[in-house]
């Protein structure tokens, strides 16, 4: 029973079905489900990852690379990732998608798309 | 060895980390890592997130509703999500950041932000 | 001379030149133009955007149709809506392009792609 | 008459009042005006900012710096730069909007807002 208290979630040690499922009780406890159509929580995926940009706006190439090293500037960027994260589980929520599967399938489709013999070191070809 | 190579991952038998470990070698195997500072990766999430979006553009509430129910709909839902989860995955591999305990902590934080009592079936007070 | 000084700029009397020109001159009084690549201009163009999205999240169609009644409400997206025209208008300066004659252009381009006999009443065929 | 076949429309010799009542001819003809709720040019205004972002994607500072060089390229960005301004013209239509003066009006905000004397040579304080 402590150790459950204890249990700290991470990536090493959680499935994506458990944060769904922290997302679904937190839409439920509001009743705010009725909200999560597919285009409003498109629309919200599209301004949280704008508030994501934001924190780099006019941000020369050095300023980005020394941005790591300012803990209060990596707080922010978890506290904006987390928003466009909680709208993709809830995406998934919502349209009762396999959020797994979804990412590994485009991976594969990714693999062949951009050959790594042709795409090695180069964005573009 | 069988087993092995009928387990498909769902989000029910999969970590966060495994989904980084496939973002990461699909990296390291075509040299991309030196593309994915945070700011490129911020704008490559806004992008995606605009084409999921694009899904929806001028739909109706009408529309919206019956856009589950056509498959091909669904499947092209799917491969845009992937495509925001998959960068934001990229994000948290390039911030080093576990993405699992940022969002359970953001979850923590929301729901002091919205109390229940206050915000059940309203998204504004 | 009190003429002039009395004259306010509408979009009746007043060319794209011009609201080009004060951009140019804002920039030039903070030495801003040293930011202005097109590359963090367009970041800004889709930050600005996402803002003017933003006060339309979760609205239904009813809230919507009702937003243009509240003067604190048009009042904002004008606000809004500004942030994203001059920033349009700052990459117009920066990459010196003719706005007007590319928006006719555009415009009719968009004529041939959408025939109005196929399309009239439909956003999508 | 022939000298108003032959007058091209620039931003020296066109008033905004033009280019939005053209934005409003092409509606009328396809009768899209139905289509054009705030929420929904908003969501295009985001949609079409994205894809012009979309042409710098994992672009360096120096393929930025050359960008602009290559003919193609303007010709691309004109486009999506076009897209952009034409849904802002739309959100002024639809909702009745001066842009001129609300333009006007937002810079002389900023330049409160960012007093020269400050912010000389400066994004951010």
């Amino acid at each position: 029973m402590r150790s459950v208290l204890l249990l700290e979630h991470t990536d090493a040690n959680t499935n994506v079905d458990y944060l769904i499922s922290q997302v679904r009780e937190f839409l439920q406890e509001r009743e705010w489900q009725k909200y999560h159509n597919p285009k409003d929580l498109a629309e919200s995926i599209c301004i949280e990852a704008a508030e994501l940009l934001q924190l780099f706006q006019w941000m020369s190439r050095e300023e980005v690379c020394a941005f790591k090293d300012v803990s209060s500037n990596v707080k922010r960027l978890k506290e904006e990732l987390a928003d466009v994260v909680i709208y993709c589980l809830s995406m998934a929520n919502a349209m009762n998608i396999d959020l797994t599967s979804t990412v590994v399938h485009k991976l594969k489709r990714n693999r062949k798309k951009y050959p790594s013999k042709l795409y090695r070191g180069k964005a573009h070809l």
